[in-house]
């Protein structure tokens, strides 16, 4: 019955371009998806809060080539968060599924800082960069602090 | 000494721009990062796989979709094969480190195969993208079977 039902979901999703977390082979492959996208979305944004916090030096180039992969990053983990993600969560808090629309704000959030960190890394002016880097890392505090799991 | 090694390295990471390797804090986090990046890659390749193979229908946006996210994927798992993390690693073989021109090779055609899937996918014709899709795979399997264990 449940290979069943996967199949019948993978069948709607082809057909009816459903949500496209019903893309994914089982609701794991979802979960091991948006930790993915978010760890190295994570990775890339830190060499740009070493750079905006001072730890390492200014690289106008190295900030752009970052904030081009946090640009893109930021769009895909949101897929991973399906139904029936939520029954085998770590850190997702059961409030993701139970207010969408607010979460579905948080991720455009998202989308839209990190666009405009990228204009900002682009601008090639170190004070720009870090005031687009504080904003974005405010807009992953928010979500955060309100739906993941310490 | 360790410690002390890892701050200098981290500093001439930033003014000599050494691999992106260096700007990892520590080589568990390469480790996951080029796991992480070929796992969101491999999800993303195998929505394509699943149109060229017939096993969902064709749709020619998707395609494009799924196809810039490979494209750009491609292109990052490779700093995540750094100095230091072949001790860590599960499946990747020691050849990765003892034959670096040419698993840099196996990385560049990767690279080269998934831009012309990209432009395939924008043909909006499917036979074309069976084409590549079959290519791409193939530089997958090349690589694979001599760099990483079952």
């Amino acid at each position: 019955m449940k290979f069943i039902t996967s199949f019948v979901l993978a069948g709607m999703a082809a057909v009816t371009a459903l949500p496209a977390a019903a893309q994914f082979a089982k609701p794991e492959d979802a979960v091991k998806y948006r930790q993915s996208a978010l760890f190295v979305m994570a990775q890339h944004f830190g060499r740009i809060g070493a750079m905006a916090n001072g730890k390492v030096p200014y690289d106008a180039k190295a900030a752009v080539e970052n904030a081009e992969i946090v640009a893109e990053m930021s769009k895909l983990p949101w897929a991973g968060f399906g139904p029936g993600t939520d029954k085998i969560s770590q850190r997702a808090k059961p409030e993701i599924w139970t207010e969408p629309v607010k979460f579905k704000e948080n991720q455009e959030k998202l989308v839209v800082e990190t666009g405009k960190l990228l204009v900002a890394a682009r601008s090639n002016n170190l004070e720009t960069l870090k005031t687009a880097f504080t904003s974005t890392a405010a807009a992953c505090k928010t979500c955060h602090d309100v739906y993941r799991k310490d």
